[in-house]
């Protein structure tokens, strides 16, 4: 398969929701593994692990779980009162998709993070049980999530099993020093990729301090 | 110039620390903030900002402070003392070498994330003043970094100018809705791209449960 290009792919990333259900052979689930594993990290401390979640029941447990912090999360949404009319209700609607039939995607791919980080000093970790390192375990999943689309796979980055963290580390067996960061589900997309809706980046640029908003010279 | 190949471009991304003082026309300028707000984020809040430092005198303090960082986090190093045998060596050096130049950088780009993020249920959210949304900026950052090594420029993701966030923050006029999360120093690299060494993804992937590190079926 060729090597697509890189901004193609960049440009073309939506979040893919509707997913079917046929496996995802090993050997491409490997190339997202070793996509993820390039990114950078302070000290090179890679301080990321992989749980590749596709058997039935534990894919269904861990469903039933993010679906009850999605319900917590945002209410008890009535499908049937949701629009098609904007982007923010069609995203809600797939996301709702997603959550209710999660278990029949082939792949959950858990990406956990490490808590003892070298960078103790920050100050968002000086108190308390460390947090898990957000900042390093991030790269590794834009990477995992730019291979998928780049291999036809379609994917999204959810959060939201951490409302139920607790039990669904006890089920997968995982030792404290590790955090559940970022649950990814995959599959073949039912739709299409295509064009992304994005703030225009100058809008969001500054040069130089806050506020200036033309480039110097 | 052609879209060079996603997979090519992960796996050559090597951190480059020693850079060019050539200065960053503003097209390329324009093309990695244009990939990095391609990036995912919850309920797409895109909560993201960028400062592009040019100007010599911000720099400079910028710099002094970064430095002044290093030095906390990892003690008075001689260079001297330093030895060439080990990765890790070279890597400290490297680190050292742009602490001491970086104000001789083309371009500083400072990465913000907005404090008030929707997720407040989140844990590491529920007491004190929020955090900045590192989840949604690194995507981001990954993005960017991506996008550097594309257009044939070296960048490296650094952090230690948080342990003077405020002082940063009062001199870039940044306000207090907006944390400094990453710091990239961008420029022409003095060295070449190539392989970068990484524990290999199997290492560090379990199937369904933590411990069973054999693939199913």
């Amino acid at each position: 398969m060729a090597d697509p290009g890189l901004f193609e792919i960049m440009f073309s990333l939506r979040s893919m929701r509707k997913l079917k259900t046929d496996p995802i052979p090993q050997d491409v689930l490997d190339k997202l593994l070793a996509a993820g594993t390039q990114a950078p990290s302070g000290q090179n401390t890679q301080p990321w692990a992989f749980i590749a979640i596709q058997d039935p029941a534990t894919k269904k447990f861990v469903q039933e779980k993010y679906d009850a912090g999605i319900k917590e999360r945002f209410g008890k949404f009535s499908m049937d009162k949701i629009g098609d009319d904007t982007t923010e209700k069609r995203t809600t609607k797939a996301a709702l998709h997603l959550s209710e039939r999660m278990h029949e995607v082939p792949l959950l791919l858990m990406v956990c993070g490490k808590r003892d980080w070298p960078f103790q000093t920050l100050p968002e970790n000086r108190t308390g049980k460390a947090p898990p390192n957000y900042g390093a375990v991030y790269p590794c999943v834009q990477n995992i999530l730019l291979a998928c689309r780049a291999l036809g796979l379609g994917a999204s980055l959810t959060t939201t099993h951490r409302l139920h963290e607790a039990e669904i580390a006890e089920r997968l067996g995982v030792p404290d020093d590790y955090g559940l960061v970022v649950l990814i589900p995959i599959g073949y997309p039912k739709g299409k990729f295509g064009p992304i809706s994005r703030t225009p980046p100058a809008e969001l640029t500054h040069y130089d301090s806050w506020g200036t908003q033309t480039p110097p010279g």
